[in-house]
């Protein structure tokens, strides 16, 4: 919050404290003070809208009134239940078309629906597939019979196993559900705790990783999560990539260079096609399931990538469950070698992703921050921690937030009781991102957007709150001033747009 | 927060901003500061403790790390189906045997365990029972046959029903049933959402209206609701009572200041014969589904019954669901007739018991604060006030945190997500309290101060939290400052027999 807020604040505050208050009959005039002073601390609250956003707003107003009066509010359900809902409802289809700026948080091999990975992928040649003894799959595409897999089923084709299949979409859809944790069934059944979610969600990234990172498909499925966020609305990416080792027909394969080097060479050919595209960045990510001369070289080669791409890479992050791996503070030593060495090699930790209180994992909020974090990736924890929030807001660490996400890890039922609710009433530094929407049936960034424009923002949030949400998403990515200001002025042509095209 | 804590935040704050840090290795005694100054922003964290605390702190803190290695963390699943587990647990027994000073928010026909009225009550000669249209039932004491109640079966005398009845355990067990919202069947298939829950609460109520509105049972159920906070060791009682009518056997009738004597000379009884008890004080409360002339009447009453009982009466305060009634503002003109008199009448409103957020009733927080307010009942959406909470902390308006009635009530439904935990890490002014402990199926104070010490204060939280939390109940009393000072002598002797029996 700026001084300009603090300041009258205090004053009203000493109006209310003084004793002839207590025998006075409350002034209207304090009271409307104090709603607008709240008002004002709001996202958006300090942004002022031209008379064609006025007239949006107010259509927008009315609107989210709409979705108040529903017999079930969206945003208190779980996702799965609500999402079709969602989709159809007025307030979905405008924040589709908004330009949303920039999408910072979302995994590379996570970013579209897998279902063009059934209906598509597997239907290629030479795909082979086998099932593991704890019930899933296994991928891979070889030009010769691939060698067996430990505790897997003997490999067979694709094409082999569908004619000897009776019924082909029972098939496909079977692999389909392992390929993604969303489902029809009753979610409260399905996953009853963050156990069972979180072990659902690393089987299926296991289950997809022989298709996605097979070279052909890992460069059509980026290109294709790039035109799915474009055609989101979204002008910008920030990816958490793994870069792992892809592999061709033959069995060969390719280096994190060479991974790095492909994305770049894609982003490049998108934004020639789509020269309103503002591009990509790769934030290089490692399990934090490593050990610490694991992450030690994980460190060394994100150095080594930041020296050869110094432009497309953005910086470091670990990734996997909190709660189950090492602190941050574990891998205190790799981390402070870029510092030590005088190199800037920033940082995008996920942080506070949990809901377990004072545990060493607990810390990592104040640790991303002590070790000079850009943003917070998560931070669901982050209001049991005053002095990280202080720190957060006061240095401009934007939080990366992800209803969604959160909501189907079960770190939160009913969105409204979501920590960046409180964030968004205080204009607290944050950004609105998607996480692994391939993963959750979400698509882009408007599921999101919803859920932060009428879970958490509730009824007060509003155009403006919509418009600071975009330009955070730049001020706060990982683009220098110069680009940052490239990217605004593309972003607020596309606004002025939308903005004439939907206010009548 | 107060000024020490404030000021070496800045200068970290400070420290980390500067350039020279982004390129160095993050400090340990820096993070060491900065750990332990959010352990002693925490509630309890500037109270020091003596050697015999710090040693069953110890033993609290190898507890409740037990607590957290349980299959399922019992805060974060459903009262109802946890509380057999909490009540199992060490930790509750000793807070069970900790004094906790005060419950400040209890309303008066749900004290106790509503068995007690079906087991004894219903039991007792002259006792007729009717089933409603809407099937529920309805109670009356009568010395003749009588007078048919509207939409309700033909009165029964108890006694010939039961004579009637093949499965006389059944019949009470489906007596019980309309009495309490507590339930071993799956919660949320019997409360989907907030609306069937509230629905349902409220039929308990007209349920056992009849029989606690007689005149004896009226007495007992008091005695019976100070004996059970009694020997949860709790000392004090401000009770919220509705202060009904209440009848004889022959049909007559009490007024209001008969119902606020009987308690006072229940109350002085009760401490007669328990003098480490305090005592209660009276907050008169009225439902919120009255109309602006019946406010004004009820605001007078509330005035005449302070003037005649200047030490029982404690303030007013309005019932019943906030986002169903009218907001306060709209009762400003009687609300405000005390003031405009020059006569305090002090206000214990609920407030921000709501997860909606912008509507009229969302205003009720900064309303309550404006309208001078001594305390807040819930005030559940207080984070997403910030206006509102900053005033609440200056000014020392406590809030009155009642856990479990806010998730059985379906506010939130895993109580680390539940605000009161981010209060607490604050500091913030607050008080436990049970709310409808019979309704609930909760007891005295030990089941909400499990959800708070363990569920709200996670791993951090320890004995200082809890022994402030104690003393926070005396403080943020309507006790003037003399009897508090009185009161926390006799707390303080409980406590450190208390640490004392417990440390070894």
């Amino acid at each position: 919050m700026s001084d300009g807020h603090r300041r009258p604040l205090v004053a009203l505050t000493l109006l209310l404290c003084t004793r002839m208050a207590v025998l006075a009959a409350p002034d209207p005039k304090v009271r409307e003070a104090l709603i607008q002073q709240e008002l004002d601390m709001q996202t958006g609250g300090e942004v002022m809208l031209n008379d064609v956003e006025k007239v949006l707003d107010a259509r927008l107003s009315k609107m989210k009134q709409e979705e108040h009066q529903r017999a079930e509010f969206l945003p208190s359900l779980h996702f799965f239940k609500a999402r079709e809902r969602i989709r159809a409802s007025p307030i979905y289809s405008l924040l589709q078309k908004m330009p949303k700026g920039g999408a910072l948080h979302v995994h590379d091999f996570s970013m579209i629906d897998p279902g063009w990975l059934v209906k598509n992928v597997t239907y290629r040649p030479h795909c082979y597939m086998c099932f593991t003894d704890n019930k899933s799959i296994r991928f891979i595409f070889s030009s010769q019979a691939p060698k067996a897999h430990t505790k897997c089923s003997p490999w067979t084709l694709m094409e082999e196993l569908r004619d000897k299949t009776a019924n082909v979409t029972d098939l496909d859809s079977s692999i389909l559900g392992n390929l993604t944790i969303f489902t029809d069934k009753d979610v409260e059944q399905v996953f009853p705790n963050q156990d069972v979610v979180w072990d659902r969600f690393e089987r299926a990234f296991d289950a997809l990783w022989g298709l996605v990172t097979y070279a052909p498909v890992f460069k059509e499925y980026y290109y294709r999560g790039l035109t799915e966020f474009y055609l989101d609305n979204v002008m910008y990416l920030e990816l958490r990539a793994l870069l792992p080792e892809i592999y061709e027909l033959d069995g060969s394969t390719h280096d994190r260079s060479w991974t790095l080097k492909t994305y770049q060479d894609i982003t490049r050919r998108f934004t020639a096609e789509h020269p309103d595209f503002f591009g990509t960045r790769v934030i290089f990510t490692i399990h934090r399931g490593v050990n610490t001369s694991m992450m030690e070289n994980a460190v060394e080669e994100a150095l080594k990538l930041q020296r050869d791409f110094p432009i497309f890479m953005a910086g470091f992050d670990l990734v996997g469950r909190e709660d189950s791996g090492q602190p941050l503070w574990y891998f205190r030593d790799a981390l402070s070698m870029p510092a030590e060495r005088g190199v800037a090699l920033p940082y995008f930790f996920h942080a506070g992703e949990t809901d377990l209180q004072g545990t060493t994992v607990d810390q990592n909020l104040l640790d991303a921050i002590l070790m000079n974090t850009s943003r917070i990736g998560h931070g669901f924890a982050l209001l049991r921690h005053p002095v990280a929030k202080d720190l957060s807001r006061k240095q401009g660490v934007a939080i990366e937030v992800c209803p969604i996400s959160n909501q189907v890890m079960k770190l939160v039922s009913d969105l409204r009781n979501h920590p960046a609710a409180v964030l968004m009433s205080e204009n607290h530094p944050l950004v609105i991102s998607s996480d692994d929407p391939g993963m959750f049936g979400s698509s882009g960034l408007s599921d999101d957007f919803y859920e932060a424009f009428v879970g958490l923002g509730g009824l007060r949030s509003n155009l403006a709150s919509l418009k600071e949400l975009a330009v955070n998403s730049i001020r706060y990515s990982s683009l220098n001033q110069r680009q940052q200001e490239m990217a605004l002025t593309v972003w607020q042509k596309k606004w002025e747009k939308f903005v004439l095209e939907n206010a009548f």
